[in-house]
């Protein structure tokens, strides 16, 4: 076998250990919190046949498929994202009891130009309800988001609502109807934390040669309160019943307990074209330049692709790297080269069994507990636990076994103490 | 958007609520176990360059990649197991400490033919220590895959162990040394379960033109016992070394406490030529005919490919499907639509604030609760729940929570009672 050059695709990357440990620990936090709401989990192919996926995500989107013809010259593209094939298997699955609440983590990819942060393959994260048209899967879906960032340990966020009636009723008062101005003028409008009201007037202006009379009355829009969306689209059926639905959103989040988290903002447009009802973006208020760490809302007509009827279904999708990136910064989760809580060094050949004897009883009290595998010097094994960041050093000897005792070393202080076996689970654990 | 056929692709699979509930269980304690001896894990890409992976499967392999021209004309190709991946990363990464313990649970794609139980996408669930020469190492190997069956609650299995330079040396005896020639007879002494000695023997000397006393020979080595390995093996020194190696394996597996889930097994070959010296094969003793659920061994030399430098390494690999499968025959997972213990009914939208109450106290005692996402007919909730299998419906109005009540609905047997609130957790964690 010929010698060859080991390296990894551009825009793709392994995570190692000392990633890999606190972003598993952070998926299993969510995935059990999804799951404490009564959302099963779901699995779909890496691979789907091309025709399921082309067209939905726009002529951009198409570019960006990883396509090929297989062995059986199937024409086949890795999936671009976890909604497209959720309508799929809903469409294959007409029988499913709703409504159907799923969750989903897995990878994506997307043949991108590769930049900070922007990768071909990345995590996808969502949690969906299909079937359920009442606002309280909208809710739910808040609710949900809110669990999650809270049991992660964070509680510093603003969760920006909005609804989609209501951008679709303003842009049509002032004559902006077809889904392409729509769309542009959504996608200015969405830039305003980035760009400010100034760029975003003359982008308006200049680029879709909008009045100033519009352009003042869409900044009018973006300024006014809930209670006030009723009257500002007096006469305007679309417009009332956005404002309806936001309301009586707000009126449930409240019920909920969640109200202190939430913020109308009526310039959250969200790029994509599918939404059709509530909609929202959140932000950590420790670092809200990372962007929306979650995201989501209401798309009622996107499943009818496969199924032909349309379905109703609300959701909400979680950056995992953004928000693992975050959780790091905030000190909430730490990189971590190995799961142990213990190495338990091994003196001889003749003694290692009473290595594994101690090991063992760590693992039955809930520790990770790892036995260096093989009799090396000590200096060895110690410089081994220091470098994989391991915390507590455990010997043991046949004296030390014979008093039901090992000798602690705490790596971080150098200590090193004797101490009884059956204390030694209960220490590490306090310490 | 015209409506597409929703299908999926001949070989891919969904994994539905009811097999990924119970899947993702096993998969949550694998892990865990695997943790528990500080085995770390790692992620590596779907993705690689095909020059990393073609050459390393032999022919039949590199046919069964999915292989094609990325939007860079880059040559790529999507990963056919985790092992070669694993060689990348340690050639890529030579500053990593050694042992290097890792644990990866992944998808891998092959273009085979579909058949019963044979995917086209199926998971791998890989165990393995790398720079660590010691049979402690193999032995730890071992105790973590009895571990993780006992975990599961498997106690019935038996891991069969043998050492392929025994294997070699035995062959050699009788002048089969090519290569090609061992892998040969190699494979055709594997198939001794499946169609016995008499057809072995009708096989080795058709086949591979052996004379009828190489066959009495190799069929006296399979019937050897550990002890007599030795003598018979008399002045060879490959034989010796592998006669040493598996006695001293078999002496640490006594200290370890798991010499019962253990038999030496002459006759385990292992189809592939990249071992070295241990290897092994699991069967659960209530259905053998499921075949290896677990197995694995050293191989010293595959690393390599990338390194140029041998890298000692041992490892274990599931079968997760496999397992699955055997793990729900034996009634030690259930199938299960929706991870809830309870479902809360609304009444009304007046008293809904109630059930969101009542689901977060029980999200707060650790148990699973979701509130039924709109107002409808209770007959409807109580179908939702019955359907998705959820054990315990919980009706709470006005007038019930005044009095710090809910009305309790087992699914099961009907019966319906009132319980304080304060009871609740408690009376659906005991039933």
């Amino acid at each position: 076998m010929s010698r060859i050059k080991a390296r990894v695709l551009k825009g793709f990357r392994d995570y190692m250990p000392e990633n890999m440990l606190p972003k598993q620990k952070m998926l299993n936090l969510v995935a059990n919190t999804f799951e404490s709401f009564g959302f099963s989990p779901l699995q779909t192919p890496a691979l789907e046949y091309a025709e399921c996926l082309l067209g939905k995500y726009g002529d951009e989107g198409d570019k960006l498929l990883y396509r090929f013809l297989d062995n059986g010259e199937r024409d086949v593209a890795m999936r671009y994202d976890l909604t497209v094939p959720l309508a799929r298997v809903m469409g294959m699955n007409t029988q499913l009891t709703r409504p159907f609440k799923r969750y989903q983590i897995a990878p994506v990819w997307r043949a991108e130009k590769p930049g900070r942060g922007r990768f071909r393959e990345f995590m996808q994260c969502d949690v969906d309800i299909i079937g359920a048209p009442d606002l309280m899967a909208d809710a739910e879906c808040i609710l949900v988001g809110c669990s999650v960032l809270k049991n992660l340990g964070i509680d510093e966020f603003v969760i920006r609502i909005n609804n989609r009636k209501l951008l679709t009723a303003m842009l049509s008062k002032y004559d902006i109807e077809s889904p392409e101005d729509t769309l542009g003028v959504l996608r200015c409008i969405d830039k305003l934390p980035k760009i400010g009201e100034e760029n975003v007037r003359k982008l308006l202006m200049s680029e879709h040669s909008l009045p100033a009379s519009s352009v003042d009355g869409i900044f009018e829009f973006l300024d006014l309160e809930p209670n006030q969306l009723h009257a500002w689209f007096s006469g305007h059926e679309l417009g009332l019943l956005g404002a309806d639905e936001l309301n009586e959103l707000l009126k449930l989040l409240e019920e909920l307990g969640v109200s202190d988290y939430v913020d109308v903002d009526l310039s959250i447009a969200r790029g994509l074209d599918y939404y059709t009802g509530t909609i929202y973006e959140t932000f950590l208020k420790a670092d809200e330049s990372l962007g929306s760490v979650m995201s989501g809302g209401r798309y009622d007509t996107l499943l009818s692709m496969f199924s032909g009827q349309e379905i109703p279904a609300v959701g909400i999708s979680l950056g995992v790297d953004r928000l693992l990136y975050g959780l790091i910064e905030m000190g909430l989760l730490e990189a971590q080269a190995s799961p142990s809580d213990a190495l338990i060094g091994v003196f001889s050949s003749d003694e290692r069994k009473l290595s594994y004897t101690v090991a063992e009883k760590l693992r039955l009290n809930g520790l990770n507990a790892e036995v260096y595998p093989g009799v090396a010097r000590m200096k060895k094994q110690l410089q081994y636990a220091n470098r994989q960041g391991i915390p507590f050093v455990i010997l043991v000897g046949q004296s030390e076994f014979d008093r039901d005792e090992v000798i602690l070393k705490n790596m971080k202080t150098g200590d090193q103490d004797h101490i009884k076996i059956d204390h030694l689970a209960d220490h590490l654990q306090g310490g």
